[in-house]
């Protein structure tokens, strides 16, 4: 359903599973969380991950929900005994772990007969007063409490899950983008830069280096929720590259 | 030159940047570290992104530099008005930033005449106090102050100081890992491999859910700093993939 819209929405990602702290797994699901998010108005403003430890999972729970509007948590809500994350946020909100009827009848037409054993019930366990979220890939649902959104791990999954709820959250205007990409070093045009960002105070200018094509060059990034500003920006960032003797390209080169 | 070894050494690395946070970059360099970093005796316990504001960079140092034994930073030490990592890095030491004349000479080296202005000479100005790290890629160096290490966030110039600082730190007894992969749903052998974890607390047993060539399947990794521990785990873990039916890979599916 629409909601009306929250400005000063701010989100979270808390990444949990030892396998991205061992570098076992390379972690897609923040960029995948904080393009969509910032897309209706939602910016990331940070993110943690955090081993498979109880006192870390509920510290960093607590840290996060108490400062951002959101936390979306990825990672830990499996049959095995490395799936801590459903325990940990319940201790966070100081409620007990209940088996879920909902939860159990879903599972219940995903697995038959002996299939649905002690090991895949506990994926029906939740926090006491949270609502769960849909898993149209594999029926183990996630959920929500308070502020806090328990996501699968496994990426398809979890963006699964993440479309099904964000019609729900409330956000602001979508943070928009232009990008212009030049064949330049950043130091040579970084002052420039510095002074364009200052007359432009409402847009965030990031400056990224590239080697492409045996050249070294540099992707300007302006971001911001006010398209005009944006559109003026791109303006000067193509200017800037232009009298520093350089072509301007739109987007990324790819 | 080879340090004494420091068996209870952890690791923190702090991803500095708002494209991370965007959505923009995807960040790689973490699972790098990560690896590196096991394979000397070093895991990551921690990582956050934090965004390109000064107040959220030094909280983040200095609470990653009073927990962990190493603080690994990656990104924003160019010449950009986004490239605040330096600053916030001597602020939450409580040191001044100076221009360091080696880094001077360093780039005066590779940037002729009038191409070494004054954006570029930031990247010559440090932490008072620090040491410098070497960049073989695009001579603008890193450094190390305290137990921080601060490098740049483009990976290519991030591995190439990382491989020129390891070996001056001090890890334990390296983190090994095997690898049993097999058809069968995590929640099937859940049960099974909580007894395994559970006869074996100095390993660390992990189950990653997989779906490949139209069939779900479980990778189960175990990793911890005994060869022959660990050689029993991989064992324990094909015989119980055979007890229930299925066949033990070797290593990822891939």
């Amino acid at each position: 359903m629409p909601q009306p819209p929250d400005p000063a929405a701010t989100a979270a990602v808390l990444i949990i599973g030892n396998e991205i702290l061992s570098g076992r797994t390379q972690d897609v699901n923040l960029a995948y969380l904080a393009k969509e998010l910032a897309a209706i108005g939602i910016p990331v403003r940070e993110a943690r991950v955090v081993p498979d430890i109880e006192d870390e999972i509920v510290a960093a729970v607590n840290a996060a929900r108490a400062r951002y509007t959101y936390v979306f948590t990825t990672g830990g809500i499996g049959p095995t005994h490395d799936d801590i994350t459903s325990g940990c946020v319940a201790k966070a909100f100081g409620v007990e772990l209940v088996l879920d009827p909902e939860a159990v009848a879903l599972l219940r037409r995903h697995y038959t007969g002996d299939q649905l054993n002690p090991a895949r019930l506990r994926m029906a366990t939740v926090p006491k007063g949270s609502r769960l979220i849909e898993n149209p890939v594999s029926t183990a649902p996630g959920f929500q409490i308070g502020n806090v959104y328990v996501l699968a791990g496994v990426p398809a999954i979890m963006r699964a899950m993440f479309d099904g709820l964000k019609g729900g959250l409330k956000g602001g205007r979508p943070v928009a983008s232009r990008t212009v990409s030049t064949y330049l070093g950043e130091g040579a045009i970084a002052e420039a830069l510095g002074a364009l960002q200052s007359r432009h105070p409402t847009v965030d200018i990031g400056s990224y280096p590239f080697f492409r094509r045996g050249k070294f060059g540099t992707s300007l990034v302006a971001r911001g929720t006010d398209e005009a500003e944006l559109d003026r920006v791109a303006e000067g960032l193509r200017a800037l590259i232009r009298d520093h003797g350089a072509d301007p390209y739109e987007g990324e080169i790819a």
